[in-house]
C-alpha cells in the first residue's frame, strides 16, 4: 500500500474543504491554524502539495510542487513566480459554478422583486408596496461566457429569457446563448440587454469593462456582479443609479472588499450587496474534492491534469 | 358604430390597469378617485361593469351584471350574493401568474443565498460571510398546482430540481411536476422536499394548512409563501425557525395583513418579508386586458367567457 500524501489546506478556506478532501484515497490533509503554523508546516519536505483560497506570501515554500487554488478566479497569484519555480497551478474552475449562478438570480432577483427594499422597510415594521418587474421574455446579457457565466445563461434561457453576452474569444463559444460579442463591443451588450450580469475575472492592470458609457447604453435595466469588483468602475455605477436611468444593482463584489465604511454601496435603497459568498454551498467542498482528486492522480502521473493554470 | 361600452375601474388597483383596459376597442373607462364616487359612479345605470381589485361593500349596486376581478384570488368576495342577483364574476387568474411564479424564487433564493441577511448587516455596513445553499438536484415541493403553481413548478424543474406537489383533485393535473399528492397528504410533500412554496388560496373557514408537524417534517429546509397567508400557523412558523429545524421563510403574504406592529416576522433574522407584491409588474394590466377583451367578447354574446366564477 503507497504511504498517505500529505495535503496542506490554507487556514483559510470555505465550510468543508478539509473534510471533503480527507475523503479522497490516499490523502493525508493538514490544516494549519493560522499563516505562522502554514509557513511551519510548508517548511516541511514532506509538503508538496498545498490546497489555497488565498495567496498569501507564505504559501511559496521550497518543497512545493503542486497548488490547487479552492477559488476559480486566481487575482493575486505570482504566475510567473510560479512558473520559474516549477509550481504547478490548477483552479477550482467550476466547483463554485452552480452556486455562483443561483447567487447571480438571487441577486437579480432582489433588485427587480424589490427584495432589498422590503427588507429595509420591514426592520421599521412598514408595509410599502411598490412595482416589481418580470424577466420572462427579456433579454439578459451575461459578461464572461465562461465555466460561470455558462451557468447563468441557461438557467436565464430555461426561464423564457433571450441571452446574448461577451466572450474572449466569440468563435471558441458552444453555449446557448443566441449572440455573442468580443469584449471590445461590451457595450452593445449592454445597449441590447434588460439585463446584465458580470462574471468578468479580474484582469492585472485593465481598466474598469463597465463604465459610464456602458451604464448609460443599459438604461431603465438592472446590473448584477458575481465576477469581480475591479471591473466594475463604482462612481459610475453610483452616478447610474443616483442620476442616470439604472433602476438597481445587486452585487457580490466590490472593488475594494468589503467596501470603504463611507461608501454609498452599503446603505444604497437600489443596491443589494452580499459580501463575495456567491461560491459558497455545502456541494462546493464535494465538487473541489473532485477535481482534486483527477489532478492528485495526474500528480502521480497516472491521467491527466484538469484546470491547469502554470 | 357601437357606442362604447362603460367600464368602471375600482379606485384601488395595481398599476397601469386603466391604461391597458383602455385599449380595448370600444370601452369607456372611468376610475373613480375614491370610494364615495365610485358609489355615486356605480349608481348610473349605464355602469354594467366594474373591474375591481379587492371587494368593497360600494361595489354591489343595482344596475352591475358583471365583475371582472384584478386579483386572482377572490377571498371576500360574496359569492352567493352576486349569483342571486345575476351578477357574473370572472377572475383576473393567470394575469399575475409569472410575476408570482419570478417572486416566489426571489423570495426562495433571498433565503438561500442570504440576501436577508446581507441587506440587514449592509445597513451597518458590516460584511458578514456565511454558507449559502444551493437548489440544484434538491425537491421543490409546490402547495397548490394550479396556475400559479405551475408556473413556480416548470421554473424549478427547468434549473435542474425535481417538482412534486399538492392539488385539489391530482388526477386532472397535467403539468411537469413527478408527483402530485392530495391536500390530505400535505405532510408527505413537507417530508419529502428541500424547499416548499405555497401557492395556496384562502379558502374561508380552513384551519391552516401548514402548521407545526408540515414545518417538522420539513426539518431543515426553506418556506416561501406565495399564495394566502391564512394558509400558515404562524405561531407554528415561527417556533420553526427557532426552535425547530427551518432554515429560513419568504413571506409575501401574511395574515392579518400587514403582519401587527409587534409581530416577530417584521425583523426575524431569518425571514425575509414583502407586502404582497408578487402579482404586480408592468405586464401584469396588459395581460389583465386580454382576460377582460375576451370576457367582454362573451359579455356581448360573442363568445365564451374565461376564469369564470359566478
Amino acid at each position: 500500500m503507497t504511504e498517505a500524501i500529505r495535503v496542506v489546506v490554507h487556514p483559510s478556506h470555505p465550510w468543508g474543504v478539509p473534510e471533503s478532501l480527507a475523503r479522497v484515497p490516499g490523502v493525508e490533509v493538514i490544516t494549519p491554524p493560522d499563516l505562522d503554523s502554514l509557513s511551519e508546516c510548508l517548511a516541511d519536505p514532506r509538503s508538496e502539495i498545498l490546497v489555497s483560497f488565498i495567496w498569501t506570501d507564505e504559501c511559496l515554500s521550497v518543497g512545493l510542487r503542486w497548488i490547487q487554488s479552492i477559488a476559480s478566479g486566481l487575482d493575486y497569484y505570482p504566475l510567473e513566480d510560479l512558473a520559474a519555480a516549477g509550481i504547478r497551478l490548477t483552479s477550482g474552475r467550476g466547483a463554485n459554478a452552480p452556486a455562483v449562478a443561483e447567487h447571480a438570480f438571487a441577486l437579480l432577483l432582489a433588485v427587480t422583486r424589490r427584495i432589498g427594499k422590503s427588507v429595509r422597510y420591514s426592520e421599521r415594521a412598514l408595509w410599502r408596496q411598490g412595482m416589481g418587474f418580470e424577466l420572462v421574455g427579456k433579454t439578459l446579457g451575461v459578461l464572461g461566457l465562461g465555466t460561470v457565466g455558462e451557468e447563468i445563461a441557461w438557467r436565464a434561457k430555461a426561464w423564457g429569457m433571450e441571452v446574448i453576452g461577451t466572450k474572449r474569444r466569440p468563435g471558441s463559444y458552444r453555449g446557448c446563448a443566441s449572440r455573442v460579442f468580443p469584449p471590445e463591443e461590451t457595450v452593445e451588450v449592454f445597449r441590447r440587454s434588460y439585463a446584465v450580469v458580470s462574471a468578468l475575472p479580474h484582469v492585472k492592470g485593465a481598466p474598469p469593462q463597465v463604465g459610464a458609457a456602458e451604464l448609460a447604453a443599459l438604461g431603465d435595466g438592472w446590473f448584477v456582479n458575481v465576477g469581480r469588483g475591479s471591473v466594475v468602475d463604482t462612481e459610475a455605477l453610483l452616478d447610474a443609479l443616483d442620476s442616470g436611468e439604472l433602476r438597481g444593482a445587486g452585487l457580490d463584489v466590490t472593488f475594494p472588499e468589503p467596501p470603504p465604511q463611507d461608501s454609498a454601496l452599503w446603505r444604497h435603497p437600489k443596491v443589494v450587496l452580499t459580501p463575495h459568498l456567491g461560491g459558497f454551498s455545502p456541494e462546493y467542498a464535494d465538487r473541489l474534492a473532485d477535481i482534486f482528486a483527477t489532478n492528485l492522480r495526474a500528480f502521480r502521473g497516472e491521467g491527466e491534469w484538469v484546470n491547469l493554470v502554470v
